[in-house]
């Protein structure tokens, strides 16, 4: 048996404060709409925003699941080395998400793919590392393509980075969202950890006999 | 100064003797519609065909450029491990191949994206090993999208496995199509060889001195 | 919570009845000694060995880890698409397994290395694919080094190659490498799965209309 | 035919000129022991050191290649987004640097291994993301391994990090380790570019027509 990770949401919460729009789909906050299903799955959940002292983070574990825009956080940009720049667009346009990697954890109970019938578009080029393991693919409706699910692993911490999400749209709602999210944070989860030891290291593990 | 590698182009060559509806695109084969621009561009190029005694493949070197439906012989899904199998459809869709690599050198002097007019549909899941580097996926009008172009090593071989090219429609004379084959024939071209040397090494390159 | 996979543990099974000083090791053969700590442990575990009928694997699921000499195996060199040669030498000397990826499932719990006092020596250049994720190097005390601990995907399963365990050595007796053994079989175990469907698909899944 | 391309080597030049020991093995700066095979290969080269204007860097082109102790480098670390941090020792020892991708450009001409007599021991856990693509693995006398040949790709850009060359041993003098540069610069260099474009796209590449 395994236990469920400690899960910790972290959302900006302004959007919903400022625009009667989004505040319309995400009255609680987009975090309490990813929160919900999580804490039905048996997860122990607790959520922090921006405006809260030190942004709610005052302790952090390891593991890191990044959500759509989330890709331009400083945060994501240092522990990727890039600009993580893409392009964009709002249209109302239909995603298609397919798994490249149907063995993969965090695809774990989907179909071949799912859709998003309204969705900002993310288009390549996404200017991010090769992911270590990309595990989706979209389609867009106006004729580009995204990696949209990305893992990596920085020191002993795993990061999964996750396309949709905007803010005006009921994304977080939908059942394949919502189940990509609990595999990830499952996925992400820090392991019973190596020590990780660096520096001058004087005593040789052999001897060093001339030879 | 680099010269550039020998090139040997295999095609089965019964389509275009079989169909007329082939024959009218590629009158001489698709091998030497490929063959042309690699001429004209310096490569010292042979081809060879099926019917051919040992199929034209008495001798071959290292470096392996795989194209379309060539996802299913039985050489590449050998050196792949994998059943390699995908899904398919032609209905003079459009395709859009997107650069997801821009720095490689298989995608030197392409745009962001190119388009074919029509091609025939390959989508996922495409059953491969993981790229080790992912070069091109592509958008269909259809709504499905693919890994494209995909790099792989095999001992000291490279292999690169490039979609598009369907008998029934010229995209091996499309300009981009062409550029793409280029540099993957420079690409694949095999390194002055590290000798790989395997089994018994009864003697150790250090003293076994007991610790 | 998650349950832990059925494991089924394949062994030749001969050496140990051929060979006297193998027998002193495993008296019960490997696959026994492999086994036992993963019973303890709480795996649903059955064995299978060269000589029964069908070799004992009537029926198998997805998900394989491969340890020691089954590099060589047909099973293993078929899925990696490589000769899976390398260079190897019995001289009892010392193994260090170095943890390269300290955040993987498969090195919980372990230190930052563990050692072998004697085990036969495996020398690059392994001749496989590179791997999806590299979690072990191992150093020898006769000069070489070899990637030791390597997962692939093939479609929608999981391998995972583990060095050690030659047969006149207690190699699965230690406990870092029983821990890796039953790490490495969590991790292999097959997600609830996506279904892989190829071939025709007539029906695009977005009107086609022309552009 | 291809051009070589233009190589500037930075160094910060100061060991050289404050250390006798060092001078003695670099007298004209580690920069021209490296720059010196180079230009005999035919490569143009320019230097620039720490205490130059900006550095000597006031223009740069892309494509990087890091030799030892560059792994802690403001610029390595930021494009790698981790810590980078390693194992060291100065003790004198042997390192043996294994090739584990012998088909890799960077891995042309040289043996299957080559060895310094003398070297510092750099070990893991090295806090790096897992390379695209893994050319070396050192051996260390005094029981250490390490990845010691590291691909990257950022945006367009390729890095390549090459462990050896401390200050106080001749190892820029070692006709492997030269190669191993000149290879590395060669693969290093940007090609024809693809053009990188970011932003708003309000303009979808196809009709958004409802389904």
């Amino acid at each position: 048996m395994t236990t469920l990770p400690r899960v910790l949401i972290w959302n900006e919460f302004r959007h919903e404060k400022q625009h009667a729009a989004v505040a319309a789909v995400y009255p609680d906050g987009i975090h309490e709409a990813i929160a919900q299903p999580l804490r039905a799955a048996g997860f122990p959940v607790r959520t922090a925003t921006l405006d809260e002292p030190e942004h709610g983070l005052s302790d952090a574990g390891m593991g890191l699941v990044v959500l759509h825009s989330g890709h331009f956080s400083k945060l994501f940009k240092r522990l990727m080395g890039a600009s993580c720049d893409l392009k964009w667009r709002e249209a109302d346009e239909r995603e298609r998400i397919w798994v490249v990697a149907p063995g993969h954890p965090i695809a774990a109970g989907l179909g071949e793919h799912f859709e998003l019938a309204r969705e900002e578009m993310y288009g390549e080029f996404f200017d991010i590392p090769a992911p270590d393991e990309l595990v989706f693919v979209s389609w867009f409706q106006g004729g580009e393509v995204f990696r949209s699910g990305c893992c990596y692993t920085r020191g002993a911490g795993r990061i999964f980075y996750f396309r949709p999400g905007h803010e005006t749209y009921p994304t977080y709602y939908d059942a394949n969202v919502q189940r990509v999210i609990a595999n990830a944070a499952r996925w992400a989860a820090p392991t019973a950890g190596v020590m990780l030891r660096y520096g001058h290291r004087p005593q040789p593990l052999e001897k060093l006999a001339p030879s």
